[in-house]
């Protein structure tokens, strides 16, 4: 068995598999409307970094003792987190998108709200094609928590009292969700019984709780080069985010006056950049939620481990690692 | 048999079923996100026509020997056009709706998004529910077509070579598609035949087409206090609908430059809205429209020709000459 020591190992494994899904995009966008593949293209290919396929096939090979394909909800499950990219970004007005402009930018908010409605449509049609309730009914519930994440990270905009459980619900919601059905699908594909679905469920769920963690600790701790978008703009936004939640908490009452005025603000100087940026190192809020994520991402390794060894488990594991100690 | 003599009288045959699918409303958007009933409840409690789910349960009851419920799909069918309405107010940033302040002008346009995701995925849930393949496929491939129509509509925004053809395609989309499926889905859960599905599928098709026509119609011949918004938006908007297309086509190279100019100004007067109106009126375009409408809903009602009398077959023909002759 050869040993996975990068993360390019994992995806040479299975790049057969995810090299079928990125040229089944195309197919499965077929329109008359010259406008759809326009706008899902610029988006979809413009490299996002594939974990929900992967993830996907990964836990179907995995479980799986007989050939199955795992292409069409591989894509459904890009769909929708490209459907929900397009929609964030006319919430948030973000001007950057995986280092290219975002799409709102270049075609305007209404051409990404119904692009965004296009791509729900076709996933919904796609995974209605496989013929499979049980996948459905995951795919349904998902999308619903998926978006009552959003409106719950929407109604805590600048909201100084959000707490860590607000939190977790909106992670859960926004990013968990998506990870915890990729596997979950992965493994009703493969034929797997209800114990190793829920399992693989609570598995991308931690991974996916971690990866929102990540995120949340880069965008006050990466340079933009790194990261393909600005730094700082949670905090610009007035999203709340752990490093800043649990600074709140442990901070002076003079220094909690001081974040609060800067999050109410409309605009965030690089002044004022630097001293939430201070307070949040001063008070350990980057240590604890890398803490945090590193908790999620045992509790998942840890649930492997009843599985019988594999390269597509090793491949796993090396993922949730990986999930923690990115850099973008 | 009791003759149908108002839409009244359509309303009460199946006040009944109207009742419970108005009281399962709350309980199918029951969520821990306080935000969503508000905005949600704000738009359906508004008082829609309810001609979706009456086209659905009319269908329903006409088609079928055996007792069934069209609860849960037709509230499927109007969370979908709710979350349309939501997006569509997002994308024309309507002010009013329904002669109520459009939900995007109290909770801003991030909200309506958002909501309007999550009555689609609540609406996927809802249908997954009920377990039946066939009916998902057709909702599936209908809100696929209801977003390629709305995207092709905006593709044509101030477009003053729209063709006819064009249009058709828009209000297709965006309109009659979900009017066939209500047709649709009420013959799927009476448990009729493929020949006698397809058959309301078709007139539900030609009803929503004339309905959309009707629409756009008004939109240039009511007043404000009917209409429950403003008129004239359409081209305000830099919306090409047939009175116009059709006015376009017939007028003088110089009647065609003032329109176009109207057409691409960013605000049209109330002298240049008049002016237009006055052209549309000389050259026949409100007249050509209705007559299109009146087409499709004689084609509507030949269709329902061989099917069996019953006062439910009499409310769909009614039906049918009251979306004519509305005017609102």
């Amino acid at each position: 068995m050869t040993a996975i020591s990068t993360i390019n190992d994992v995806f040479s494994l299975i790049n057969t598999e995810l090299e079928d899904i990125e040229s089944a995009y195309a197919d499965y966008l077929k329109t008359n409307v010259s406008l759809i593949p326009k706008i899902s293209e610029h988006i979809i290919l413009s490299g996002g970094k594939r974990l929900r396929p992967a993830l996907l096939i990964l836990t179907m090979k995995m479980l799986s003792s007989r050939p199955c394909s795992g292409t069409a909800m591989a894509a459904v499950i890009e769909f929708i987190h490209t459907a929900t990219l397009l929609h964030d970004d006319v919430v948030d007005q973000a001007d950057m998108r995986r280092g290219l402009t975002a799409a709102n930018m270049i075609w305007g908010n209404e051409a990404s709200v119904l692009v965004g409605d296009f791509l729900f449509s076709t996933s919904f049609d796609l995974a209605v094609d496989q013929g499979n309730l049980k996948i459905l009914k995951a795919l349904s519930s998902a999308t619903k928590r998926l978006a009552e994440g959003e409106i719950l990270e929407l109604m805590k905009t600048a909201d100084t009292s959000t707490t860590e459980d607000d939190y977790l619900a909106v992670i859960e919601g926004k990013t968990a969700i998506l990870m915890a059905i990729a596997c979950e699908i992965g493994s009703l594909l493969a034929g797997a019984d209800d114990k190793k679905q829920a399992l693989m469920k609570d598995f991308g769920l931690n991974l996916g709780m971690a990866f929102q963690m990540i995120d949340d600790v880069l965008d006050y701790t990466s340079r933009e080069e790194d990261l393909g978008k600005a730094i700082g703009i949670d905090l610009e936004e007035g999203k709340l985010t752990l490093p800043l939640i649990y600074t709140l908490q442990k901070a002076s009452e003079e220094e909690r006056q001081q974040l609060q005025e800067i999050i109410l603000a409309d605009f965030v100087s690089p002044e004022n950049f630097a001293r939430v940026y201070q307070l949040i190192i001063k008070h350990g809020g980057i240590q604890f939620t890398m803490n945090r994520a590193h908790q999620h991402i045992e509790t998942a390794k840890k649930l492997l481990k009843p599985l019988e060894s594999s390269i597509f488990k090793e491949s796993l594991l090396f993922m949730a690692d990986y999930i923690l100690d990115r850099d973008r």
